[in-house]
């Protein structure tokens, strides 16, 4: 609290490492690559579970719990996934330690076990090896499930929320008996995603699918939603997969359909993470520390009383009181901070830092004058008010800034979208300007590998309304029918 | 469902795992001791979490998220907690798979952990490693944070729900400047775990503490709540224990107190398990099915329409649908089960199993007379009733049905909660009837232990208002200044 963030302009990496630390948001922990989310940061993360989980009920999805382990064997089922995830994972080995008589507590060689377990990196494979056992006919489907879980993944370099070896996420697995079904749930759920994303989060995303070389390990078909951060880098803030049979086949998961035939079930499977949080910090925050949109903020407002005498504390006291239950009754959040040991300077600066999104501060010329100072965390403006109707008009500003916040946003990221006609321009908007940029290529791996590698840029997507346009593409000159959207990415 | 559950008087454990197959409750996986948890069975472990996280947030705990894997040399640092837990766990020792070059998947010995992880089997060290990072003066205390999380003991012997290698459950874990302060949180929370028992799950408990033998490896005290279940086998339906400073001590968390001295942190922890909702099954099913309290039935009440024709069935809808409108106003979750592949006496059946507090069924007679059939699955008591004010009739009697539901567990509990004045007696009546037994004990560990390798029954606990009373321990005939609780318990 003492010093201040470093500057965004500065350095953007080093801002965010210090705001997540500062903010009381997450810590890394003495497991590499593994954080401890704070109760600040947890209360972020409950605030998306509850708006999430109440859109998975209302498309019909069910919650349930499978296994953290998977048997080592499942991952060989299907072959590409395997690839994409049997890499970098945590291997059980051993289901027991001793002390070896030294006083150092060991493993326990005769508690080996005879298959190796893996912690879930992601959990296709032991639910579809589930689903067999609940799916006979048609009449047993669809089956809509989600899973609130942890997963582990190995990564070399890690970052608070994200980028970390355990992070959290729900999880969708899905079963159905046609393919154009699987298809529709797959859109539905990137939808329900894109509406999370811009009416709640307040950031503006595009939706597309991902091409081949970025595609989820096993899936048919990545449909995602990309959000632009505000140094320029693209963070990939959900996928939805259409799995196509690739999973029932690798886990013999038949059905008898409406005409007594058995086929393959169809399957999808759609995710989002912790890493949300990270990238809703990314997207709106500034120098001064985070700026949380209203719906996510774990406090909306908070009081602060400035009083000379314990008469005065009193009596603003009973006026703040008096408005909590008002907030209270419209399901605002709100905090009285009448802390002695600090000062209201003290205090602005700290909400300022969490992200408070309205803060009041009354003294005793308000208590006098009927008014209060109201101050916007977006736009840190300040103004002194009236305190008629204070309740009404502080439940139509929390409005008003949600959308305030997500329109600047949406501006920085439409300012930052850019077309390049050739491949030096593409290079050149990179390293000065970053952002998205919408580029022809010629549709091969071998193209999008050596972009990739040339200038740390990948193809974010094929957005799904694309505009189809002839054009050449900017690395080998052959035709192609439309731009796809590249940009350097977390 | 074509085949009637196995009754309880025949063979009660048979009973239970048939009915938690059969109500879709949960199943076993194909890793060895994990269960997965189905959409029926985890709506109630979703009922229960809404249930408890309100009761810690209105006591004035905030969620937080610490890792899932805890460094091997952790659990060296408290003596008697690692002699409890290290013994039976899950080790991580490397970080990768690879291809053999024959197809085959192995662990790549390339990648393996210097230090071996631990998959938790309770957080307490990982926690306080942490603390001691937030914790420098009184200003900082108390800590009052909660973790919903899985965690894993690697179990021979396991029972879906009561006894499982990964199981869900909520650990808290605080940090006090006193010991009073620490003590008055333990019971704090063994309260709310009690009410929660007696008013939401229905079943009545018995609070107290256990012995040492009994006692939470690393706690000073472990104070609990003890259920009864219908075959006369206790159930320890949570815990709440007091840690003293041991592991403030293991992990060096000390705080400057308001005198200005460094002292070391006083702690508690406290944990509840999807075990309740084994539990819940236990107390209170029978014969033909699940019984759930009202409180915590994902489906309260099911409306079943009995029709001859299209234009009846379109009748009887309209008429549902109206009382559906007012029954979710009044909360009461409530589903219409329209089907037509299925024919009423199933779908009877169906809900009986899986323990809808309240049936209704409305055929072309109930049209004609404004009537409609209510059938209570706790006592199967079925009658025709007049439909005006069905809501607010409905409403109130689910509240007398989660009373009776309550009151029947609690007769059962009492008439069998006896005492035994010698040895042979406390034989007879644990082999014969079951249940709790009161009776005289010396207080040393080797009685205790030797009651328990003869009859397999342990002491409960000693509960909190226990009564002081003069007599002879029942083995060893020593003197003795209370009885204390036994029973054979799961």
């Amino acid at each position: 609290m003492s010093k201040g963030l470093t500057s965004r302009n500065e350095d953007y990496s080093q801002w965010y490492n210090e705001l997540v630390t500062k903010a009381d948001l997450a810590e890394h922990s003495a497991v590499r690559g593994c954080m401890v989310i704070k109760p600040y940061g947890y209360s972020i993360w409950e605030g998306m579970q509850a708006f999430l989980d109440k859109r998975f009920k209302e498309t019909g999805h069910s919650n349930a719990y499978f296994p953290l382990f998977i048997p080592k064997s499942f991952f060989s089922k299907e072959a590409s996934h395997v690839e994409g995830f049997a890499t970098e994972c945590a291997v059980v080995t051993h289901y027991r330690l001793k002390n070896d008589g030294n006083g150092n507590i060991i493993v326990d060689e005769d508690a080996k076990l005879e298959e190796e377990l893996i912690v879930r990196p992601t959990s296709e494979t032991i639910i579809w090896n589930t689903y067999r056992g609940w799916i006979q006919s048609y009449r047993d489907l669809p089956i809509l499930v989600n899973q609130w879980s942890n997963v582990v993944r190995w990564e070399m370099r890690t970052r608070l929320f994200l980028r970390t070896t355990e992070f959290l996420w729900q999880e969708g697995h899905t079963a159905h008996a046609t393919k154009q079904e699987a298809i529709e749930e797959t859109e539905r759920m990137l939808d329900v995603y894109a509406d999370f994303a811009e009416n709640v989060m307040a950031v503006p995303v595009i939706r597309g699918k991902k091409t081949e070389t970025e595609r989820f390990a096993g899936a048919l078909d990545t449909y995602c939603i990309e959000a632009l951060m505000q140094d320029g880098k693209a963070l990939q803030a959900g996928t939805s997969h259409f799995l196509g049979q690739n999973f029932a086949k690798a886990f013999d998961v038949k059905f008898t359909n409406k005409e007594g035939k058995l086929d393959h079930v169809w399957a999808t499977s759609w995710g989002v993470s912790t890493r949300l949080v990270g990238a809703l910090i990314m997207a709106h925050s500034d120098d001064s520390g985070l700026v949380l949109p209203p719906k996510l903020a774990p406090i909306q407002v908070v009081i602060v009383p400035i009083h000379r005498s314990d008469e005065e504390f009193e009596k603003i006291s009973a006026v703040a009181n008096e408005l909590i239950s008002k907030l209270k009754s419209r399901n605002i959040s709100v905090k009285y901070d009448d802390r002695d040991t600090q000062r209201p300077g003290f205090k602005f600066a700290e909400y300022e830092l969490k992200g408070v999104p309205v803060r009041l501060a009354m003294g005793g010329r308000d208590l006098e004058n009927g008014t209060i100072e109201i101050a916007r965390r977006d736009t840190r403006e300040k103004q002194t008010i009236s305190r008629e109707n204070l309740d009404e008009y502080i439940e139509k500003l929390l409005e008003e800034i949600q959308l305030s916040i997500y329109n600047k946003a949406l501006n920085f990221r439409n300012e930052n979208i850019r077309e390049a006609n050739c491949y030096d321009e593409f290079k050149q908007i990179l390293d000065e300007k970053g952002g998205f940029i919408f580029a022809h290529w010629d549709g091969t791996v071998e193209t999008e590998k050596k972009i990739k590698e040339e200038t740390k840029a990948t193809i974010r997507c094929i957005p799904l309304d694309n505009k189809q346009e002839e054009g050449v593409c900017i690395v080998t000159g052959k035709p192609s029918t439309q731009r796809v959207l590249f940009a350097r990415a977390y």
